[in-house]
């Protein structure tokens, strides 16, 4: 494409609120990948564009560029159909480890690309790699071969896929240009609909733990990797849920995968079954197999087996006992009564103190270190017996973690009410 | 200062609308200056201020923290008071080059720290290096005895000014974030507070051939301007001045030098006479020396005796014939009529075109470019008699040189009015 543009242009006509046409936007951010638009020009833009925002056409346009400045895969050899699942991040939220293997047991294909986790959202690969001998990277047709095997694989998303995003996400992290909806809603949605999947299913979650903080941002942000998905070819449909508590009744990586088993086991934290049921039912829905109850396949032992397979095919033992933290530390409830607020931050915060998450990209994540919860919001408790337990293998980080969990939580008088909602809090479609 | 900040939450303060305090105002520039603050983080938070603009207190601030990142000169041991004058750039402005030694020569220091021209608005020292032997460097000692000996000194501006600004200015022409008022008025002002003048007068220039391109806007930057200065402990005070015709009869390197000499002579102009004297009157007002009527000056020779012991200072032969281009064409009136409109900009466009200008810092310019006016607006022309030379030592810029002067000029039935206003339309003083 040349110089049939030139960056300063590009980024005036943004500040000056103009929109930018589809050759614009092509053209900045194949340049930009090429490192032809130099980085203090795109930081520039992507301030220009958080404060004067993109209209529907411009995020479309936007994240097809991203799409296109690398692979996009293609899943459409497979005998059955895929469905991929993505969520915003939140504390405790292991819903794809049992939702990848379920969903397959359902006879969907489940590519799910995901990431390591960076900050007080714990990230998926982070969690697998404590069952022994599991890797993350496969190559192409090691994936391919596996969902159409297996039907379920969860992988390290290569670096072939969006790397204008890969280039662009970095840079935001540190101009202060993160929170803008359209380059999040893009950002994710170039990965996803790179990544090749027929269907998606959206997790948007929001409350104190998750990136959105209020309803009306998680809704607006939904509604638009909705339209982007639907722009794109790929049916996409969004729920929007509660994280201003942790998700189920452990915080960490082997502590979440050692719940995840037992959800597929048919046992389980009710909210984690909750949500991985509503979510399953959704991936099923969009790939047009709603006969199917996922309910039935956790319950009879297949998503069990789907576990195991997917597990095993990528040289993990799901028989070999998860590492476990060398050393723990009780919180105790400080009085009689209803636990009637958890929040999410302080023990996603408090779990990543205790070494379960990385404060830099490079930094390693201990295997069994987070935080066990003996109670949720609306459980009676006893003051003196534990509330939670803390686990790590370095105990100097004991008081920082602690000290996160000031103000986290409050008991009331017995008969109290807790202060949550609904965990599935509604749920965005194409329009 | 350490790490008391981090870049990522000024930047944040800055796009959220909130005020940046003093300590993070004076911390990012010096880190910036020290390249603590990457390229792509002040992009970001110049983006920002663009947008969201500055409060008075923190454009000053932001000004003292971009004086403190470089030296600051200090005249006060001279025995005479320092003026100094600052355009923010027209079409043939020459006015630099007679001002200066007529304000020496009523007793005012001057010490006029100039720079090279970009597009189409030319350099002073540009102008003035078409004077056979003279330098633009001068040392700070240098400087400081021309001044006591001659008055007026015009020469290049040191590295060691404001490096905070020279590094921001570079960048934010890359960026798309010039046209910020407060990071305008505080490259501007900044630069000219550590060059250590105790009084300053801004030529604030509105019209097509310059920054400004209407009236409230130049206003507004004015206003800035002097409440900066006067914040300074600088004694500031502007005029805002058509910019909509060039001034004077010549555009160009030598061209406006020999015009310059002509005021000098008591002749030139009338414009050019009109301008010269009122900037004059504002510096030595701004110096308590409103007794003196610089007009005597430029008509009974010691102007000119200032302006040959400031040129001879510096190296250059006020005797020595000025360079002329090798080729000359002239452009024709159209009709018989009256002249009633000149643009400023396709005049410095077209004058920029011929060679007086560079496109890139590093291009050299050709002293005898430019243009020769044979009427200003107003005045009665005749068809196929020239109402413009241009003046190119290289033939083949004449074809983009008058393309540039399409639509330049209007001639109309005679006894039609010009489209001029006044000269000096407003004047802004501290308050």
């Amino acid at each position: 494409m040349g110089n049939a543009f030139d960056a300063v242009d590009v980024i005036r006509a943004k500040r000056d609120h103009a929109e930018l046409s589809d050759a614009e936007i092509d053209w900045v951010l194949d340049a930009y990948t090429r490192g032809d638009v130099a980085e203090e020009q795109m930081s520039a833009l992507a301030m220009a564009v958080l404060l004067n925002g993109m209209s529907r056409r411009e995020v479309s346009r936007w994240t097809a560029a991203m799409i296109a400045s690398g692979e996009r895969m293609d899943f459409s050899s497979l005998s059955r159909p895929t469905a991929d699942k993505h969520s915003t991040g939140g504390v405790g939220d292991k819903i794809t480890l049992p939702l990848a293997p379920l969903v397959a047991a359902c006879g969907v294909a489940v590519p799910q690309l995901s990431g390591r986790g960076l900050g007080h959202t714990g990230g998926t690969l982070d969690k697998l790699e404590s069952v022994a001998g599991w890797r993350a990277d496969l190559t192409g047709e090691a994936l391919l071969a596996q969902l159409e095997d297996v039907g379920a694989v969860i992988c390290a998303a290569g670096a072939s896929l969006a790397p204008a995003d890969k280039k662009l996400y970095a840079l935001r992290d540190v101009t202060g240009t993160v929170e803008s909806l359209p380059l999040i809603a893009s950002s994710i949605m170039s990965k996803k609909i790179a990544e090749g999947t027929g269907a998606l299913v959206l997790d948007v979650k929001v409350g104190s733990g998750a990136f959105m903080k209020d309803v009306s941002a998680a809704g607006e942000l939904a509604r638009t990797m909705v339209d982007l998905g639907t722009d794109a070819g790929v049916t996409t449909v969004a729920l929007i849920t509660d994280m201003s508590t942790p998700l189920g009744l452990t915080v960490g990586n082997a502590l979440e995968v050692a719940e995840s088993v037992e959800v597929l086991a048919g046992g389980g934290p009710a909210d984690v079954v909750e949500l991985t049921l509503a979510l399953a039912r959704e991936m099923l829905a969009a790939v047009g197999r709603d006969d199917v109850d996922p309910a039935d396949a956790l319950h009879d032992g297949r998503a069990m087996d789907s576990w195991r397979a997917m597990i095993s095919a990528q040289g993990g033992d799901p028989d070999a006992p998860l590492p476990t933290a060398r050393e723990t530390h009780q919180v105790l409830a400080p009085a009689d009564g209803v636990l009637i607020r958890l929040d999410a931050l302080a023990v996603g915060t408090s779990s990543w103190r205790l070494g379960a998450g990385r404060a830099r990209k490079e930094d390693p994540v201990q295997a069994g270190a987070g935080i066990e919860l003996h109670a949720k919001p609306g459980a009676v408790v006893r003051g003196g017996e534990p509330l939670m337990t803390l686990h790590t293998d370095t105990p100097e980080r004991f008081e920082r973690a602690v000290a996160a969990l000031e103000g986290a939580f409050d008991v009331a008088p017995e008969g109290s009410r807790p202060d949550v909602g609904p965990l599935v809090i509604d749920r965005v479609a194409a329009t």
